[in-house]
Parts: structure tokens; sequence; C-alpha cells
């Protein structure tokens, strides 16, 4: 199993879960491991792409249960690693942007094994794009922060009043905290006016996207049902959707059998 | 050369050079293309891999002279795609985060012409990943935002004081303003001590990154000869470059013929 002068552990980013949006560097790696360690969040279909004979790890947080500790994940990458085999970390979206590819690159230098990363399509800008919302539109937004709905433990609290100063904002894993996160931002100083896309299953199946204002979301935003996993952009962006949001849509319709040809 | 349903314009992301990091819906979309319209930022390599017949048209800036402007392209866009030819738009990282393509995508909308857009890996995540830094770490930093050095004409100021919220700050093409981006930075409030890493022409072919402070920065920055494309990383996730940074070189290094074999 020992090759020469491979890397040891590829740290890789899968994207959002299309394949599509898998870059030929991962696609490569995948095809040469060995070993692939996966998270949740990586699609089946992606998997499907390993080599038929790579052992699959899952090592993913699901609904209900608690995934294995960052540590045990750590020591797992170091062991396999010193067997000699080749070792995919395979996360959703990109390894260094909420992935905690740091922690694991840090155990990987500190045990004295040699790695990389390969940076992934983030959720952050591909599910905005699948919902027709650019990040940055000249004259109406230059500057974007990306923060979590959600935090892990030993993460730092979000600042939510002081995010107002950036023009879109992207609430990553915002599921079940729509109203809170909400009546935060207003209370920093946006207007009850602002637009937010409310963005679930993300460049999945059964995408679904749903227009809102910061103020109706803060007083009705708890009898949202909201579909994981959720996405919010918050900013004047949003308005952009109205003519933008339909073009998956429009190509889905335009390739049905009995539809008309232009 | 009219296929039956074709998406008439694909807006692409061509990620940030290296061609690992296209991916492959983008690299089937530029096998498919009749025309690709490109900007300065797409690499050689990446042009290399569309099919021999494809008609390739530069659209981007170039230092020193002025390119297309953006009603021009637009309307290359409209014609090729009304002349029945596949239309790829190829920007270089994504084309929804400072990539223009929502304007692209309105004046397609507007003219009636169905659009897709193909995100893809942003330079704001992987110029800093190849440097080593990640953009989140536990307990260092939950949230970043990302921002231009230079503004495009028309585009909103950034107030770099409100930025100081947010704990890791991308600054993209910061060139020649680093000493001014530093003071501004100071003047909000972030500490003289703050790591920043202006990493140069990353990703590419002699990267270089340089550690350093806000305020050295601030004091000796006009001094700085900075390669571009450059990139500011600023916060603290930027001290995990003193552990992380050599990553590239160690692969590099052990990838030498004459390298001992462990």
């Amino acid at each position: 199993m020992r090759r020469s002068r491979h890397v040891p552990v590829s740290l890789v980013g899968a994207g959002p879960g299309d394949p599509e949006l898998l870059t030929l560097g991962a696609l490569r790696r995948l095809q040469e491991a060995d070993v692939v360690v996966h998270d949740a969040l990586v699609s089946a279909e992606i998997l499907a792409l390993c080599a038929s004979g790579t052992r699959r790890i899952d090592a993913g947080k699901r609904a209900g249960r608690r995934g294995p500790s960052q540590e045990w994940i750590n020591a797992l990458l170091v062991s396999e690693a010193r067997a000699g085999r080749r070792v995919v970390r395979l996360k959703g979206g990109d390894p260094f942007l909420f992935g905690r590819g740091g922690e694991e690159a840090l155990a990987l230098t500190r045990a004295g094994i040699l790695w990389e990363v390969v940076p992934g399509v983030s959720s952050a800008l591909a599910v905005p794009a699948s919902a027709g919302i650019p990040l940055t539109h000249r004259g109406v937004s230059s500057s974007v922060a990306v923060v979590p709905g959600q935090l892990a433990a030993g993460a730092e609290a979000v600042d939510w009043a002081a995010l107002n100063a950036v023009q879109t904002l992207v609430v990553l894993m915002a599921g079940s905290r729509v109203a809170a996160i909400s009546t935060a931002l207003l209370e920093g100083g946006r207007p009850a006016s602002c637009p937010v896309a409310i963005v679930q299953r993300g460049t999945l199946a059964g995408q679904k996207t749903r227009l809102s204002t910061l103020g109706a979301l803060a007083r009705h935003g708890d009898r949202e049902r909201v579909a994981t996993p959720a996405l919010l952009v918050v900013g004047e962006v949003v308005r952009l959707a109205e003519e933008l949001g339909g073009w998956r849509e429009a190509l889905v319709e335009r390739a049905r059998p009995d539809a008309r040809t232009a």
C-alpha cells in the first residue's frame, strides 16, 4: 500500500454537494485515496467517485447523535498516515472556512506528517448563487461577511450588532435561529425593511428560497418551518433575487420533454 | 452550431488560477463552449482546456490599459447567445463575489436569455489556504469579512473602522494600498500588534507570504514592494501561519530528486 512520494494527508473541500462543483484536484485525490474520512455534509454522489477499494470512514455528526470528537479524528488521520496510507479528509464546502481544517493541519504538523489543503467551493458562495443572489453588486454592496448561525462549543460569540457595518451578511446553519438572529440584527441598527433570503437545501434537489425582511422574521421567524441545511442572506443584494432568483427553474422548465422550443 | 437545449450563457468561476482548482462543471462547460469570454485573471493553463475550435475573447483589464466596458461585455454575451452559440463567461475566482456576474445576469435576464451560474473556488479562500491560514479556527475566529482593497468606479466605499467587528478580514487586490488600509484599521480600533499576512501571487508559481502587524505596515507599508495580485489577511488566525505556512514548501522539498526519503 505504501507508494512513493504521495502526500500523506489531503484536507479536501467537497463543495456544497453537487458533484459538478467538485474540483479536478479533489476528484483526483478521491480516486487515489486509500482511506477517505468524510463528514455528514458530503453527498453520496461524491463518495461514489472514490475508487472501489477505498475505505470510507464516516466522521460526521448526524441530527440527534454526536459524531466522533475532533481529537479522535485528528488521531485517526495521524495513525492512518503513519501506516503509509494515502488519506483524504473530505469536508463539505471548504476545509478552512468553518471546516475545522486548521485543527487537523496543526495536529498533523505537530505529528511531523506532511499534508496539503485542496480548497473547495464554499456553500457560503454557492448557495446564494443558486438562489440568484450575487454577494457583491456594483452600487449595492462591496463587502461580505460570513458567520455561523449556531456556534460550536468553544467558538467565539458572534457580535451581531457590529456586523451591521458589512453590507452583505451570509449566515450559515441558521435553521432554528432565524428569529433570534433577525432580532439581534435589528437591535444593531439594520432597518426592519432590510431584505433577507432564507435558502433551504441550497444547490440540492428540493431547494427553496423564501424572501422576507428582518422585521417580519424577527416577529414571525419562530413560526417558519425551515428545512435544513438553511442559510440566510441579509442585505440589499437580496432584492436581486426578485429578477435573478428563477434561473434554475427556467432551465428545468425548458428541459421538460413537453416544453415548447423557442 | 445551434444545439438543442444547451444553456445559452454560463457564468463560470475559474478559481484562483491552478487548473486543479477548476470544478468539474467548469471544465465540462469549457469543453462544450463555442465562445469563451474571459477576464485577465484566468490562467493560460485553464484556457488551454477549451476545445480546439473554441473562439476565445479576452475581455480583461490589463495594467496600464482599460479593458472593454461592462456594457460592451453584456452586449457581447447577448449577441453571441442570440446567434445560437454556447457562451461561457469565464472569471477568475467566483462570478458572484467581486466578479460582476450579477450585472451580466441582469442584462441576460432582461434580454430574455437563459443563463446559469457555476460557482468557483474564490481566491478569498484559496489564497489564505495556500499560505497556511484557516479563515476560521475554534477559539480564535468565527467570523470572516471579504472586501476589496481597490474599489471599482461606482462601488460603495469600504467602512474600514466598522470592519473591526469581524475577526478575520480578507482584503482582495490590496497591492498598492497596504499602508492606507492598515492605518484605517488601526484608527478603527484594531491593535497595532494585530497580525497581518501579505500573500503575493497566491496559489501561483512564485507565491510569497510576508507576516507583519498592522502597526508596522501602517508605518512602513509604503516601502513594501508588493507583487500583484496581493491579498491581505488581518486577524489572529494569521498567527497559525507560523506553524502551518510551510506546507507547500515542505511538499516541494520532499519531491526534489535529491530529497532523502523518510
